[in-house]
């Protein structure tokens, strides 16, 4: 299956619609599919993880509001569009930094608007289109991305890469790893190298699970050991997703900094494969928000104690890398380079 | 207690031996003291780093030819020489890059045989005299390097370290975290950032367990956190310990060289602390065998999957940090400016 979809389960003579997604939190060690059926439950699922990745959060905001449409019991309009726009709070407060996440949410609710509809049962078939296409246009946006991508890599590269920019971080294929994907479809021989991307360890459970299962090699390594290989030449390129763009920074999972200065200092390039809803174009890096996420996810792990239980911990989820570090930027248009080509500014329009 | 001590018992009548240690796998957890009686045990107890840290290697590999002299059942000297030389070689062959482990036993040899003793009992109180010397010798070697050290942060200061170069990797007092504890004990206020330092979390565990002991303020953060808030102004400088090092390279934990870069890009000092028998005149960068450790360190965790169990991993345990990247290296003679002052060449003589 996709990593999110919308099921419709008729359940005692009445619908019952929910979202169904791959609990990420649990692998590898176990491949199990949940349902959310209720706002609530959906923004767990978002706030523990269990679906992450900008790509899949924007499905997954679409998914949110087409949710509250079936779910909502309002009698009038007026009261049906207030439910959608508190399950639409909710939802985008789940995580700050993604763009995706409210991108998704308010292209579900911008459609139910605009397509002047004035009946609930009207906007809940408009509510549930808009999110389908979010899903299937991800599908297609990411082949495209791919396509781009894969031409910069050349048969028999080793390209690291950093948390999971793959199939699970989107409704399917992946954007990073979509550029892998579609190398490898061309015929080239890529390695890959996982870094583990602590706290949460999306690179060892996520990424390496899911090239393990299309058979691409993968190497995984603690992320502090990405800089060695980098002056050892062991590494041909580095290739990140993002949780947004602005005209000044890349917004990814806290380490991708740190990466992009041991590529830029050991003349490795350094790429970004992203789909055009991940730019910013009305912010900059100081107006952006960094999650901030709790302290247990250094000190302990599954019970096994880490660090002392009550020793102050700083836990950002990500960090900004400097526009001027990134040598690309892939998007499902073609491949942009930040500050030299006429493509990147149009990604800002 | 100190991290490693000789230990005598009176057992029925017979003397027994044994290194004392505390096991610090177990930390934060548990804080155990074992001991080590035979030679197998102690190999045991250094390859799975329930003892770890360059000096503390040196003291561990001292004691360790006093306890093989102790145990020796030699009918001749000769014999007896043999059994110190297997000894000698199965605790070397342990860790091959931290010098100092290998330093510590060959220093207890040489004191055997250049004393030029005859008899059995002779050479045993020789060496648990000199692996005693090692020992006291490394605490205020530490205390004068710190104090050294510390005249290089100011009051107020925020610093990084990775690992634990701290009173647990030495025999006492510490060499990067014994410059913190000689400022703060010169009445600075010193802010400590601990790296975890993946994969076997000697930050987390044991740097913030030690400063922790001490109220050392300090925070723990992930490995790949640290480039972000160097680039954010939050660290001032940054101190690290070593295993070895050469004209051209300082050897230490994996990770190192990832923030001397990191540090390079943004402007901050990075110092490195230890002491003379850190230093290896005889070998550069290339010379020196970097050790792999186990797939599993990577792949799972106390029972819990951190990836899927048969995937490949490179787990290197240390790296090589140019010496351009270095700022200062702090030893027990004072602070020495690689390339710069004449007291770094005469480190090497």
């Amino acid at each position: 299956m996709r990593t999110i979809e919308w099921k419709d389960d008729a359940e005692n003579g009445t619908k019952k619609s929910a979202i169904a997604m791959i609990d990420q939190t649990l692998l590898p060690a176990e491949y199990r599919v949940i349902e959310c059926g209720t706002i609530p439950a959906l923004c767990e699922a978002i706030e523990t993880l269990r679906i992450r990745g900008a790509p899949a959060l924007g499905a997954a905001g679409g998914y949110g509001i087409a949710l509250a449409a079936q779910n909502s019991t309002a009698s009038s309009f007026d009261q049906f569009m207030h439910d959608l726009l508190a399950a639409a709070r909710a939802i985008k407060q789940t995580r700050p930094t993604a763009i995706n996440l409210a991108w998704g949410v308010d292209r579900v609710i911008g459609a139910v608007r605009e397509s002047g509809c004035g009946t609930t049962n009207e906007a809940r078939e408009i509510a549930l289109r808009e999110a389908s296409a979010i899903a299937d246009e991800d599908v297609t946006r990411n082949r495209r991305l791919g396509e781009h991508g894969a031409a910069l890599l050349a048969d028999g590269e080793t390209v690291l890469t950093h948390c999971n920019a793959g199939r699970l971080a989107c409704v399917d294929f992946g954007t990073a790893i979509g550029v892998i994907r579609a190398a490898v479809e061309e015929g080239k021989e890529i390695a890959v190298v996982s870094c583990e991307t602590r706290p949460l360890n999306q690179g060892g459970r996520i990424t390496v699970w899911e090239l393990a299962q299309d058979r691409i090699p993968v190497t995984l390594i603690a992320d502090s050991a990405a800089g060695s290989m980098m002056r050892k030449g062991l590494i041909d390129r580095v290739i990140v997703g993002a949780d947004r763009i602005t005209r000044d920074a890349v917004f990814n999972k806290i380490g991708t900094y740190t990466h992009s200065v041991l590529a830029k200092e050991n003349g490795i390039p350094f790429y970004v494969a992203a789909p055009k809803a991940t730019f910013d174009s009305t912010r900059q890096e100081r107006d952006i928000e960094i999650e901030e996420r709790g302290p247990d996810e250094l000190r302990v792990l599954e019970g096994t104690m880490l660090a002392p239980v009550d020793c102050a911990v700083y836990n950002p989820a990500f960090d900004a890398t400097p526009i001027e570090n990134v040598t690309a930027v892939i998007t499902e248009d073609g491949v942009a380079y930040p500050g030299r080509s006429e493509s990147w500014g149009r990604l800002f329009v």
